[in-house]
């Protein structure tokens, strides 16, 4: 497949300038080639910004830091922000750029995998406040994410792995529109294969535009995308409660797998009348393979009650109830339901024996 | 006219929780009724907190502080912020609102005319930061607007008459959605006519509302709001700048007198092939009645060179060119254009002789 270019997109969108804020982390010899590509082929100026990246950016402080260089720049509101680098980067610069002049458009060049098939889609921005992640924040869509898998080529081993959990979502959502099975590109290098790569990532990533597209302020059906995601974000606070180091992706693939095996339980009792969205049954096996493709540093909690506490405070439930997802197979769809305490226990405890 | 009751309008929102933020001068009375109105007739928890009104609302500070009462309130998505007060008010408030949790309703009630008929609708939030005036800020449309007149009583005298000038500029561009004259309804007080002066409020705001709804984030039509207010932002930034109070609506009145001159002189280079909107011939008198109805508390500089400076600073400029509206009679509409140095100053010196 052939994929526009960066000039391409950035051209059509007719800005008065151009801010690119990268990473620093990025490998020099890869930003001398974005910086040259930038500088020969853009139309209006181009002032470039280094940030680390990582939460230590998503802080009001921080997005003051960008007001300033912006209003510095006298950049106004027919520029263009581009941001390259992680979620938290395009995070914490969306943010900044949606609240700055009443909102300037933003485009991001994801450089992980979570960034490219996830975080840089849908608009949500954010910064942590108060005792909340994402506390502050808009909904401020990208005029384009670019996606391109030799940006991965520099990413840890680890982080690529757990980057496989929201590609695995979305081909659990919507296997039909992904050209080929995950489990077969997992198994190839990207810097080596970055065509199949990209490939996936973009229909990857349209697989959740879809999703956000038909309810772009996050009300109903797009909430299917936060299947896995009620345990998963439970198991993410939960170990970083402890002092354990556990990645977003490897929490929500053992929320997947949780959701996988609650499917052939039954045990969340079902919200609604209709489901929130079509899905065909899961392949058999995918459980097993999820536990082999993204391997978990931590041992799970063997009783329920320690995810709990943290399940309570997710921000889907609607009043005392805990929100969740439930698969329901033979083509009956995904489903919004909800947890009593008991049950989830019991639940939880089969679950982690059967492993 | 019989216009829905703010209970109505509330209770058609299905919030979990109403806040409401009220300026702290308003009148005691009015306060307790409107209280009790609320405390009877909501089916879900009543907030109230209460602020000092005024520009010393719009900092970032004061957001921080919302964001931290509606966190320890436990403010979900679906909770309703609703603001009664002036314009910086809904301002400070609405973009405390918008960027809360990504996003929570907002509704106002304002109190004074310009609130009313202008600063309320569309959706425009904003900060003061930096240098600028609302340099920080987002579009977040209000759920509604309530407009009750009654609520003008204490509303100081001098500011009802700068209020006449917003009202003046929506009878300009749209006449026939208007009940009666504006003339006539400038005759009535407010606190005895009350009727008449709702009435009259809201078919002005659906003015605004109809322009801004045929373009929400203000690239193109929704310019012909700005009618009078490049050279009214520069008159109120001078008079600032040399100490002398002068309120918006005083200073746009004159930059409305200053465009019925242009219109008669075409001093302006019309920059586009089409008007921006159609609008019929200003009645002649209209200038008069203006003058006489919005006294200015100062002399207008004799030279329009004091002006200039403070006009190149206009958000709408593109580049270097100084834009403005320019009104063409004989039902040729109005049409953005833009000002050499030379070109104003001559204008504006034959304006001043004029009156």
């Amino acid at each position: 497949m052939t994929h526009p270019t960066i000039l391409q997109q950035l051209n059509s969108l007719d800005a008065d300038c151009v801010v690119w804020v990268h990473e620093a982390r990025l490998d020099e010899g890869d930003l001398a080639q974005m910086r040259k590509v930038l500088q020969d082929g853009l139309s209006v100026p181009l002032h470039e910004m280094a940030f680390e990246g990582g939460e230590a950016l998503k802080t009001l402080a921080q997005a003051e830091q960008l007001w300033g260089h912006w209003s510095a720049l006298g950049v106004t509101r027919r520029s263009l922000i581009l941001t390259q680098g992680g979620g938290a980067l395009s995070d914490a610069v969306g943010f900044a750029a949606s609240t700055h002049k009443r909102g300037i458009a933003v485009a991001h060049v994801p450089t992980t995998v979570l960034g490219m098939v996830d975080a840089a889609w849908g608009g949500k921005t954010g910064i942590n406040w108060g005792h909340g992640k994402n506390q502050i924040g808009t909904f401020h869509h990208p005029a384009f994410v670019h996606i391109d898998a030799t940006w991965l080529k520099t990413l840890p081993a680890r982080e690529l792995r757990a980057g496989l959990a929201e590609m695995a979502k979305h081909e659990l959502l919507s296997p039909a529109s992904l050209p080929i099975p995950l489990s077969e590109v997992a198994n190839l290098n990207p810097a080596k294969h970055s065509d199949v790569w990209t490939d996936w990532l973009v229909a990857s990533a349209k697989v959740k535009q879809s999703i956000v597209q038909s309810d772009p302020d996050d009300r109903e059906s797009r909430q299917a995308l936060n299947l896995g995601h009620t345990v998963g974000h439970a198991l993410e606070s939960w170990s970083m409660a402890q002092g354990i180091s556990c990645l977003h992706g490897e929490a929500v693939a053992v929320g997947l797998r949780f959701a996988l095996f609650e499917a052939s339980h039954e045990a969340l009792v079902l919200g609604t009348s209709e489901p929130l969205a079509t899905m065909p049954t899961p392949p058999s096996g995918f459980q097993a393979w999820l536990k082999q493709a993204i391997p978990l540093p931590t041992e799970l909690p063997k009783d329920g009650a320690a995810l709990w506490p943290w399940m309570t405070q997710d921000k889907k439930n609607q009043g005392a109830a805990v929100m969740d997802l439930a698969i329901r197979p033979s083509g009956r769809g995904l489903w919004l339901g909800s947890w009593e305490k008991n049950p989830f226990k019991a639940t939880w405890a089969e679950f982690v024996r059967s492993m």
